[in-house]
């Protein structure tokens, strides 16, 4: 079974650390714009990207965001994690294929309200950090493991939304 | 045509506010759990979601952030606009039907660097917090006006990756 576990808040030392890798595909572009409306064309007009000072097409920054809190909802803690707070330090833009890996770092627990402070490093391939920041949430006292939800297929069409409105 | 206008660091002025609205779909769930990997059922099983403390499923909260850094990209500075820091409170769960209004005012203006620090609110359709927090971002010197982006049709399918892998 591929499983999801989480670290219950117990089981979480100071100095804790995990990983999460995902590689950025003309897809996420599309997806990310379709999911939350950003359609600033540096992420989706190569001809525009081309002539900005970023040379071609980059991530939303809060794509790389969403990697962060994926690893908290997913890895570590994972499932039970009561969000709190985030912070980012948008560091470097993240082109086409390039590979991000987050680095959650424990680095404090309150025992009496079971938050913990997580220090976040997204790399890219060449061990660049392009987001920094801090999370706190609530972990979980309760064990999970359960199977890991499957997603549904999503295709994206040659035709535009707006021929079809 | 249906445009994307920015706002230059001159045309801010400390109180200005802008709004975007966007209402959560359960295409939204999906979409945001494939585009960040974050499968934590809490926003994908109904039975999961229905045990938990929320009763149903509920957005994932990064999906909130992406409003506000959509707001930022394509309403106020919008285009050009260099996102530096976020920082995000998450106050309240987002249900399936809410409607999310971001509202951001700009409330600090630095001319040697052109920077302007925002503070965002996220309300739902009961004018309850459901997201706060501070960005901060470089405005752009350029005025640029231009033709909004058309995304293509995204599409779900009944389904299931895992089905073929």
């Amino acid at each position: 079974m591929d499983a999801l576990e989480n670290k219950t808040y117990d089981e979480i030392s100071i100095g804790d650390q995990c990983n999460y890798q995902k590689t950025l595909t003309e897809s996420d572009l599309i997806l990310f714009a379709t999911v939350s409306g950003d359609v600033n064309p540096v992420h989706l007009d190569p001809n525009f990207a081309e002539a900005s000072m970023f040379k071609e097409r980059i991530a939303h920054g809060m794509w790389s965001g969403s990697l962060v809190s994926a690893t908290l909802a997913t890895v570590m803690p994972g499932p039970g994690t009561i969000y709190l707070n985030q912070s980012f330090n948008f560091l470097r833009p993240v082109k086409l294929g390039d590979v991000l890996t987050v680095t959650l770092t424990a680095k404090q627990k309150d025992d009496e309200k079971n938050t913990v402070i997580f220090d976040c490093n997204v790399v890219n391939q060449n061990q660049k950090s392009v987001l920094t920041g801090k999370a706190k949430v609530i972990a979980p006292n309760e064990k999970i493991i359960i199977k890991r939800p499957a997603l549904p297929v999503v295709s994206i069409s040659d035709v535009l939304e707006s021929d079809v409105a």
